[in-house]
């Protein structure tokens, strides 16, 4: 009863998906990879897995049940699409595509085949904190959610490689779809805000403060620093009628000394989110095995570009940017 | 060497000044008393201590070398030109005058008195965590700040009596004073947001987002609650370019039973801030001994007055609204 | 290279095992399953698995390369001995044996064997809390620890199935084990206290507070309760020569309501302790299908048996009870 | 209204009773000072007072209606009797006396005037901290008390100055007067347990534990550690039938930097029970201005001197030594 999988990219995220599949997680075994570069895909195949030389063979090839998508998000598009056709199982990593059109075109073949096969990666709605967080919002005995305070502290970017259009089509979206899902809400409007720049990245525009407007008139405001120095710091805060609910700090050695009382915080993300990922492969192998997909689908994609895009129009022209959502298919009505 | 000190106003503050300065703090004695209610004065006036049948009766008299000032805000500005003119040291609770010709009016008596004599109640600015707080951005070590996320809960508010113009003109003060100390800054512009509204209020405007822009290009955002249920909770957090430094939970016996590990949290503002009131007379006491003031001044209640102002604008507007500032006197520059 | 595990005992403990190998962990595959009640072990017994008749034939089975031993106490002597006679990696849940001779036994047979195959269930060493603490500790920028505190507290205990010796010899065990490890230290003598009775449990000595003295020196002050009511809550605190190290809270929500600023506690044990079973089962796969065993040895087994042997006489006779170890066998040196 | 003391002792602690006696609190005024070396108290006698020769003269004189004692303990007997006879309340440094028989000399002769006019030094009785987990204790939602852990670590001592019977005689009594307080209990033995040595304090007994057995069953386990390094942290826990209340840390600014998430902690005694003392004070005026007495007794500094022998013993003998207490006046009943 193991679901075969075949991965597409072979980059830093493929190696850590086929480390997870292969040596943490049950009931799975990768029997194909792919990637552009050959070599790649060669060294980090796992024993007894084919190397294919295109994506779309391995998408046919029969010794693959499921797809695990970490290839360049503009490669995205084809291989979705040929999943669906296919009818396979697929999991794709952020960015799901990197235009409204590609989304819709994604959405229009899912929806067209019935029934979902497309998870995309965002990894924080398998986090056991938000999910304890959620589960408090959802019973409801602090009142409605009024405002979600989301903040977003990166350790340092690679200067140069990181631009200042990033936090907002790149950082943002995590905090923006985790949002969603939290408040059980959509977003229809985006403000961007630029306080004082930080010295620690040079021009860069860090940090940003984001205010997501949701269907419900909840507001999100969102602080995101991209290089904070002293580690990742991911803390979200829901103010209810009544009451407040919010993440915890990690777990982590109480330490007395001449520094005060005090818990290390995560390094980088890895540390941070490694059970999440864990934790997604794990339901998704289950959903695929069932020959189908849970967890944020198209639609969450769909929103997660047309925020980001809303986000860059806004920081722009410093006004409040709609996001024209198109009707949501009744695929998506339940997830 | 005790001070000699006239009250003016002997409602529910004034009492508690009273007895703030009869019972708890020294180099202090109450001569005088006034209040437009003479009953109400005669009740509150401590024994031996002159009833006065005018507020300029007791700035006048002999017996009065500093002058506490706790009357409706719109007897301040007479009231406050009559110290000055006087020459006497005076305390005088917030609003220090209600409009912004008013405050101008006693900012240019005060400067052609040739130095200060107002100390306006801005209390925050006396509590240790504040302070604290103050200490470690002015320290330096965690990189100037880019942010101050300020959070101001309230248990609630007496239904029919508190409007939707007041979480704007009577709560935000306090977060825009106490932001403009922290973090030695002046405030430029504000803008409004209002979120999902509470139930807990009715048709109060009740929770609303403020947006403080500051000169040095900071961002404040304030998160007002009113009618939060559970209790009195003040919360900061200043995000810096390698660090953060925020206000701590209120000490209380930490508690394990069936509701979790938990912490009380103030009841309500005379709990969370009685020490800083009792430390902000002890201070002034000490300045109006020397014969001048110290802490919150006009210049900070009129900025004050000019920042409800725009609040107001902008929340009406939906717009960023500037605040026109005079050229500050040099008699505030230092402060 | 999946390991064939044997099931030996399919209670309550051997079902959770059973479903942890079959449903979370990867590289291992149950084909046999045994227990005294053989429609238990039929109920048990995953599809594929062979149903044995007697533990000797399961341990036998070619079927089998390792062996999981959930049976009662007083079987496991027969079985691990049975076990190393095979030569099979073996893992047994606590109490390894039931006296400090079958100890003894289990010991010199396995010393005999050449080589480690037994792993004893002490799940505490693999929880991550404990393995950061650790890590700070043997890292010794705090200098050396003196003194460990040790708080165990259990919701409730079965009423008349649990008696007043088992917080020395089925809790305390844990405390004990953790202590040895957390410190690399060995135990030299036992002192029990027996405070105040709780009410919550009728005629059952609870608390106790036990004090462990360590070759070291170090004392470590154990104080065990069973029927705290509230949750299960472990905690433990390291005080060093310059600073302290100390266990977290587990991660939970913080609410802040009515009841003030709180976290919610773990339940039970299988909540506090789930992952750390999981890392347990993980990392004896690794080992068993190399040959082999880390973690918790005979050695350990055997060193408790005898604390709690100790702590029952100094219970008794108000002593501090020493623990007349054997020479360690040279193949328990490094571990 | 104001209250006339006599400070007889100028040195350390004396000084900066006298600094709280005229600049923080009201009520009060300083009269009189004598030190046995005379121009140490010329030198600390506030402007106005008389400086007599000795400690006789100034408990006998007009000018004074109050004494507080901070002479060395030698010295208290004679002066606590002298203004028993004068019928004049005074407040007395710890160690009250430095013998069981001293003490009750002392108490004899209170008792014999039939009113209490003595109030000893334990200034953590005052603490707003210790205050609300008495409160909690006290509420009785939490079942009974049954065990407290009351952890005393310093963070260096004068070397050469400071001797191992210290922690016992000096520093002990603190941790012992206010668990008898906290848990209205009585203690009826003291055992003593040496940890480890911290290489901190050289040849210095230190840490050490020390359980106090209490009237009611409760023990209570004093962790004592004089060299911490660290800082000045003082902690408690107190373990009752359902629940758990602890002292909260001291409030400090939440700083998250390349340390960690942290708070600072107090840096000495002053700092951490400074507002405790200025409570003492104001407590002590006010009984003191009715003719009278509250907080910690003549019974209480008895007892304090009890448990200190006891715990001297103990720490030479390894035995529990019991407190062999008089039968408690009708006097001390109530207090």
């Amino acid at each position: 009863m193991t679901l075969r999988v075949g991965v597409i990219g072979t980059g830093m995220i493929g190696k850590d998906h086929i480390r997870r599949l292969t040596q943490v997680l049950n009931g799975v075994e990768i029997t194909a990879v792919n990637d552009i570069d050959q070599s790649s895909a060669e060294d980090a195949a796992p024993m007894g897995a084919t190397v294919f030389e295109t994506a779309e063979q391995l998408i046919q090839s029969e010794q693959v049940e499921a797809v695990v998508i970490c290839s360049w998000g503009g490669a995205h598009e084809e291989q979705l699409l040929a999943c669906i056709k296919a009818g396979k199982p697929v999991f794709c990593e952020k960015p799901m595509v990197i235009s409204a059109e590609a989304a819709i075109k994604v959405m229009n073949a899912e929806v067209a085949y019935g029934k979902r096969l497309v998870q995309v990666g965002f990894m924080r709605r398998f986090d056991a904190d938000y999910r304890r967080l959620k589960k408090v919002i959802d019973e409801g005995s602090l009142g409605a959610p009024l405002m979600y305070h989301s903040v977003h502290r990166n350790g340092q970017v690679p200067e140069g490689l990181y631009t200042s259009d990033m936090p907002l089509n790149d950082t943002l979206v995590h905090d923006a779809d985790i949002s969603r899902w939290l408040l059980s809400d959509e977003i229809s409007g985006v403000e961007v805000r630029v306080p004082r720049r930080s010295t620690q990245g040079g021009e860069l525009r860090d940090p940003v403060i984001v205010l997501l407007h949701m269907d419900s008139g909840v507001i999100v405001d969102v602080e995101i620093s991209v290089n904070i120095s002293y580690g990742y710091d991911i803390r979200g805060e829901v103010s209810c009628e009544r009451g407040i609910a919010a993440l915890p700090n990690r777990p982590a050695t109480i330490i007395t000394d001449q520094h005060g009382i005090r818990q290390a915080i995560p390094e980088d993300w890895r540390e941070r989110f490694i059970e999440a990922y864990d934790q997604e492969f794990r339901e998704w192998i289950s959903a695929a095995a069932d020959g189908g997909a849970i967890g944020p689908s198209v639609w969450d994609g769909y929103v997660s570009t047309l925020t980001a895009d809303a986000a860059l129009r806004a920081v722009e022209k410093g006004t409040l940017e709609t996001l024209d959502l198109i009707d949501k298919p009744a695929l998506y009505q339940q997830h």
